[in-house]
């Protein structure tokens, strides 16, 4: 039984900023609008958007003008996550709020080693808190990031007190074993990969679809497979995505998102990452940009504003 | 040469919370008060103060009531970390507007294996965007917990680019050929060690003092070796505090520490701790409240307001 809309393909939204490191509000939706227009559904404030360098006030504005914009909630999923409680109360409230289908959410992940009875009380309590009979929550498994790993007894443990709210969950573990358990144990729970290459592996187990990085790129040859899962070609089509990620994987992630849109539109500031992260240097700007034309890669329809 | 005034003793206040999970700022300040008048240093908004489990807000609303309620400036060190810029610049700026005498800094902690240009661009930032000739950063190194560790090269950078204003560092690596070597390569550079185990050695070293969790119930005895590191049984009084530190190791420390304070001052609420932290349960408790009564502890003068 789907829990949401939320289905296909979703993309961690990059977040531009401009010269002074200030979120660059156009820019951010305008990205939206290409993604949307490609099918891809957004899922801000993810990691790939580097959601935990800007402050909590930083990404309620840009959620706010996005909605203000035109932005379609029922195609988003922002990443309301925090240390916090009330930090991710406050985001996961103003997403409810505005009509987001769904919110996906980090555990806390300053300490290590916390007890499932931690995060359960966690989860627990931002559900309470909000208190949105609307509110669908997905879970946010990146063990390698954020170093406190969402275990499937707790995922058991929060199926059973909170079922309807507790939505789904994103796997970015990388580990199919993980991924294929979640399919196989949980009813009512979409499963979303957290790259597109288990996208077809995670439709044929009975997934939602899947959350990646590279869909800020490539979203409609991902969409392809997501649409197509069942065709005879699936396997290939499956073959040339997972083929183009693991290319761009080679770089580091985040920097080469952007500048993979910097290219594509023109626009300088694009390449920008805030700290601590760094863009790429010049000599790996031109092997990721060579890649990218080696392939005539091209992101069609994309567009920014001048202003 | 003293980078600041803030030397000895300084404890990473536990912060005290009510039923509903608020900060309750009255015990709150009531054990700053305390912790004074045992000559400890408030290194408030540590990592055993839950500090990243509050909101920004929640942060800022204690270190204003604090101040206002007359604890003395020249004694405290706020932890003001952040993974987003904005929100360390927000709660370094504040400390320093309220004439905090340091400010200790965690690395940006969500993303992991990022470089150290990454990493001193990020506190470059910080320090720049502050703009205050009294700032005075103590960088705070805790690999084990925050992912992300301050490497000697980049001590190294940031206190070519900002001398005086790096001042210092916390080592809670827990790794003393760590601590030695940054005694040894740095000059003007006040290190403390992360636990009073390593009180002694550090101050043999030349380094400043230490911040523990365990000064949070055991100042006094912390501080006599500090005041006493020179004498004749300074190695006896060292292997006595080494021994109580043990002893409370054994036991998940921040919940410890505040079934500590709860026993001494008789107020339930005490123990409280926010997700995803736990509570120690009831026979945990038994066991270090019947460890500390066996030892004959106490924390004299300690009181709380009965409000």
């Amino acid at each position: 039984m789907p829990q949401t809309g939320l289905k296909g393909v979703l993309s961690p939204v990059v977040t531009p900023v401009d010269e002074e490191m200030k979120p660059d509000v156009g820019r951010w939706i305008a990205h939206c609008r290409w993604l949307l227009s490609q099918n891809c559904g957004l899922a801000v404030f993810g990691t790939n958007s580097e959601a935990n360098s800007f402050s909590l006030d930083e990404r309620l504005g840009l959620l706010d003008a996005g909605i203000e914009s035109g932005l379609d909630p029922s195609r988003m999923m922002p990443g309301t996550g925090a240390c916090a409680i009330p930090d991710a109360v406050t985001m996961t409230r103003r997403a409810v709020e505005h009509g987001c289908a769904g919110i996906l959410m980090l555990p806390p992940f300053y300490y290590k080693g916390v007890s499932d009875d931690g995060l359960f009380a966690f989860f627990e309590r931002v559900i309470q808190e909000v208190g949105d009979d609307r509110l669908r929550v997905y879970l946010y498994h990146i063990p390698q990031v954020s170093q406190v790993p969402i275990s499937l007894d707790l995922i058991e443990r929060l199926l059973a007190a909170y079922p309807g709210v507790v939505a789904g969950i994103k796997d970015s573990s990388g580990d199919w074993s993980n991924t294929k358990a979640m399919l196989e144990r949980f009813e009512n729970f979409d499963v979303f990969a957290g790259s597109e290459t288990f996208l077809l592996d995670t439709m044929r187990g009975g997934g939602a679809g899947c959350i990646s990085a590279t869909a800020n790129i490539n979203p409609a040859a991902i969409h392809d497979v997501y649409a197509n899962w069942t065709s005879n070609d699936a396997k290939e089509r499956q073959r040339k995505i997972s083929e183009f990620r693991e290319a761009v994987s080679r770089f580091p992630m985040i920097p080469a998102l952007k500048a993979a849109v910097s290219w594509a539109t023109g626009i300088e500031s694009w390449r920008l990452v805030r700290p601590p992260l760094t863009p790429l240097d010049a000599d790996t700007r031109k092997s990721f940009v060579d890649m990218l034309e080696e392939r005539g890669f091209s992101m069609p329809g994309i567009e920014q504003p001048t202003a």
